[in-house]
């Protein structure tokens, strides 16, 4: 332990910035990586080269995946269950490991807080986890935006030059449609008005004009490729893939077709190579890529888990949001695309969101927890334990045991524990345990640690939700109704020509990454529990061809988030006598 | 040496690809930097940590500028000559460092191609340098972001929300007038369109809508307090000070007033450490902050300067374009700031530029050369060296010896080479050497730096060219009589107006930091050699607060380059086999 805990539990950044920082040298040479295959970021962290990939001697790590049930907008612990969960697998004498998503700066100033974990189950120097970390985030924003910037600047010499100016040059016209661009540009800032604006408005020489829009830069789809990615000749072919406008015969045009994917790779070359960071217990923590979790599979990174595995037994890492979104992408579209088989799934659930489930008062970031989320009540949440049955089912159509780990709160009852653990079994789990790392670390997640190894010897047999070779309608369809519960699919005659023009250009064997609410098993974020009896609206689907799948839209879905009245970045300074940070969260 | 030179001299990337670069703990070892100062980033580069700046056990090396004389659009080898000349003292058996900018990515994807140097003078590995070093310039960009992100949110949080509803959060309403917002965003990419842009487009919960600008992230004024910042306390209060807008009762709103100050130096506490790397002969170079020559001043940082000084005999930095713009701004602003006393100015000419003001054609970036510049000419070259006379009574003024570089092209004859250097002793320079390390590195700028020490030794008396305390006017005027050449000055009706606002709020204290072109002495890029008989025009005048400057600005400026029909990045790529980039210059 390079912390010493105290009760009350201090805040995050308080504990944070109270752990010893064990040099990160130290702990790759504990965990057998070669400093040749390292490039250290100062003492802390580092990057591991793309060499380690080929550097096992030994069988690949267990591979557990922590998912949730639908969560309330105040999030259940996910990243904290996977830090102590990890560090309470080495309390029991295993070399355990975790990879984790680098989280996008915009809600780090925003609201959010931290994604280190937290209480005495964080990745340390949460500083660095939270901040540029070494600048993948960046990069992606740069790559991607030198994207941007071709697109109009093609349109503007094309407007300007003859076909023949074009020719000379060894060139010829690319002929963009200005209104089917689909390649926005991103900025890792919640900013609300750079969502819908109008571009080239300083004349003949500042042009095109034409309207756009900004993401945030964890939404581009370089993120989603830099997370599946499995070397560098593969990123390079996949950033040339990129699909961002069809010209006006309606045929793709590429990053190829603008001669920027090249460079685009030249600026991801370092990115591609995963982070190294540490746990507050000094277990090895890779942290790699950060895809949002609704347009994209919001995964951690492929390289990642590949190198992590070579060089633990126990490897945890985190999908995003609940098990129907992502876990089931972690399954169908990141396992699919690395070939790596899960061993065990930990389904994080509190008693606070399945109260929330069961009918308590709406749960609202910023204001105080109506009291029905501090005392017990029994009939509340066996009501909302049917949210979590849902999600152990179909985590176990997948073929894998599902350990539920209750992540306890100070105000949970002993009947309330009891009750929640009880209808666990019942729905199938193959364990439920209380975990309490938060307070504890690892040792507070020792029982969760040990019915997860005993899961990960069980025998099981993994499987795809769906084969790649069936209809893009069919894919959405089981997705629906096996996972969300739909009794059906209504698809816009928007959706209805997108499939026809994908199947046409052959982007229908791509797998699907339904871009819906994480708020509801269903695409409606008010229908809580288990919604049943109703129709799931395609209202348009996208293709991310690069990364490699097809987006389906059921309703409104924002990349780009804003910023409160107050937004946390007012509580954010500096120490100028130390440079310790005040206030991160 | 360690790389092997041949002839003809290869691309610049084959021979910083050629060159075996050196650990950077090596060559910080050799120049005494302890390893408990630095943060290593891989092994080539690293930031040294602010503790340095206390090390000094010697007297401060002697502080050497590198400048030019008015050049053509292609540059006359600044860069190449402050290596060159680094190397050159250090083959004569000194302790030799150099301090330069880091370039903004924008133009090494667009066309001006690599600012590491050039030929067998050159800082490596030069992709680093010219890629994302250790991202301090995606720091800037990330900070200056937030607060535009913070503007536009208070913008729209204030048209919503009522007086009560901020005093209960414990804020008050600021009253930004949305016109008078002069804090753009900012992006290193060269995005033309992005020039005039309107914000806030998606209805209500998107706004504001307003005009809006994006800047390079050079130009921002960030990069500029980066530039001129002494340590991290005065790094936050100058970002405190950064005036954003104006209020309804025009009162100035800051970063401070936003509550964004903290975030933003938060984010800026690396990029506050400056960056080390090597020169190919494996002498220390200093590369941090490169703030645009125009709007700001051009010059690297001072605290790479101050803590280079303590570990080097000699120090070599460049100002950004000419004598009259980067140059003066290194001696009335950086050195006023810094405290810091210069001994020499090395003043660059080449033969082509010289014939360029002698009346010689227009010398256009990928355009073949007229045959008038790789002929003996010397009437055009008499005619031209008028401008390099310039040039020396400019740098004079200061009270500094001036030793011109010529930096030789292998067309210039033996006549020319000579006519320059009697020109230039005649003007007053120190001394006048042919320099040719582009071809022979520290070899052949070996008599230059001989030179340069020689000048170094002499008594001289560095003054200022004007007191802080004369007025706004009287300060512009001094600058474009006695620098530009100008008869007298003609302020605009908005020039005035700003001068009475910045005298009410106690900015009239500030340097002056003319935005003007850099290809003429004057305001017109048109007027060559040696303008006479014109009024400088001030079309308005702006505050950098934080920075500590104010920016007149004579004729338009432009602050966000474009891309042109067939910009560099076409040629970009990565050979994903060997990892090496191609075709970056």
């Amino acid at each position: 332990m390079s912390v010493e805990r105290v009760n009350p539990v201090p805040s995050d950044l308080d504990i944070a910035q109270s752990a010893v920082v064990k040099p990160i040298l130290e702990i790759a040479n504990k965990f057998g990586i070669d400093i040749d295959d390292l490039i250290l970021y100062g003492t802390e962290k580092a990057k591991v080269k793309l060499s380690a990939l080929n550097k096992s001697n030994k069988k690949p790590a267990k591979y557990i995946d922590v998912t949730a049930i639908t969560p309330t907008p105040l999030g259940e612990g996910k990243t904290t269950t996977t830090v102590g969960l990890t560090d309470g697998i080495a309390k029991l004498g295993k070399k355990s490991a975790c990879a984790i998503r680098q989280p996008s700066m915009g809600p780090t100033f925003g609201i959010k807080g931290g994604a280190a974990g937290g209480g005495y189950s964080q990745i340390v120097p949460m500083e660095d986890f939270n901040l540029h970390l070494t600048g993948d985030l960046h990069a992606i924003t740069a790559a991607h935006n030198l994207c941007s910037a071709a697109i109009d600047a093609r349109l503007h010499h094309e407007a300007r030059w003859s076909d023949s100016f074009f020719e000379k040059r060894g060139m010829k016209k690319l002929n963009i449609e200005p209104t089917s661009v689909t390649w926005n540009r991103v900025v890792d800032i919640n900013d609300r008005c750079l969502r819908n604006i109008t571009i080239g408005k300083g004349g003949l020489g500042d042009g095109p004009i034409r309207e756009a829009h900004f993401d945030i830069t964890v939404a581009s789809e370089l993120m989603a490729i830099l997370a599946l990615t499995t070397d560098l000749k593969d990123m390079r072919e996949r950033i040339g893939k990129i699909v961002v406008a069809m010209d006006k015969s309606k045929n793709p045009i590429t990053t190829e077709d603008l001669g920027v994917a090249g460079a685009m790779t030249v600026l991801m070359k370092d990115g591609i190579q995963p982070n190294i960071m540490q746990t507050m217990e000094e277990n090895l923590a890779f942290v790699h890529a950060g895809p949002f979790a609704n347009i994209a599979h919001g995964n951690s990174s492929i390289i990642a888990d590949k190198i992590a595995s070579n060089y633990c037994d126990y490897l945890v890492t985190e999908s995003g949001f609940a098990a129907d979104i992502g876990m089931e992408k972690f399954f169908d579209i990141k396992c699919r695309q690395s070939g790596l088989v899960p061993d065990a799934v930990v389904l994080v659930a509190t008693v606070r969101a399945l109260k929330m489930h069961g009918g308590g008062p709406k749960v609202t970031p910023g204001r105080d927890l109506d009291s029905v989320y501090k005392e017990e009540n029994l009939e509340l949440l066996e009501e909302g334990c049917k949210n979590m049955s849902a999600h152990i089912k179909i985590a176990k159509k997948f073929g894998i045991p599902v350990v539920v780990g209750i992540n306890q709160f100070h105000t949970d009852t002993e009947n309330e524990l009891e009750l929640v653990k009880k209808i666990a079994l019942e729905s199938g789990a193959y364990g439920a345990v209380v975990t309490n790392h938060w307070a504890e670390g690892g040792d507070g997640a020792k029982d969760l640690a040990e019915v997860v190894i005993k899961a990960c010897e069980e025998e099981h047999d993994f499987k795809f939700l769906y084969d790649l070779d069936i209809s893009i309608k069919d894919k959405i369809e089981v997705l629906a109704k096996e996972v969300y519960g739909a009794d059906g699919v209504e698809f816009s005659p928007e959706a209805l020509s997108k499939i026809s023009l994908y199947e046409k250009l052959g982007y229908d064997k791509f797998p699907i990454c339904m871009a819906k609410s994480h708020l509801s098993l269903s695409h409606d974020p008010k229908l809580k529990n288990v919604p049943k009896g109703y129709i799931f609206p395609i209202t348009d689907i996208r293709a991310s061809v690069g990364a490699g799948f097809l987006y389906p839209l059921a309703g409104d879905v924002r990349t780009m988030p804003g910023l409160s009245s107050k937004p946390a970045y007012m509580n954010i300074d500096i120490d100028t006598d130390t440079g310790k940070i005040t206030g991160l969260f």
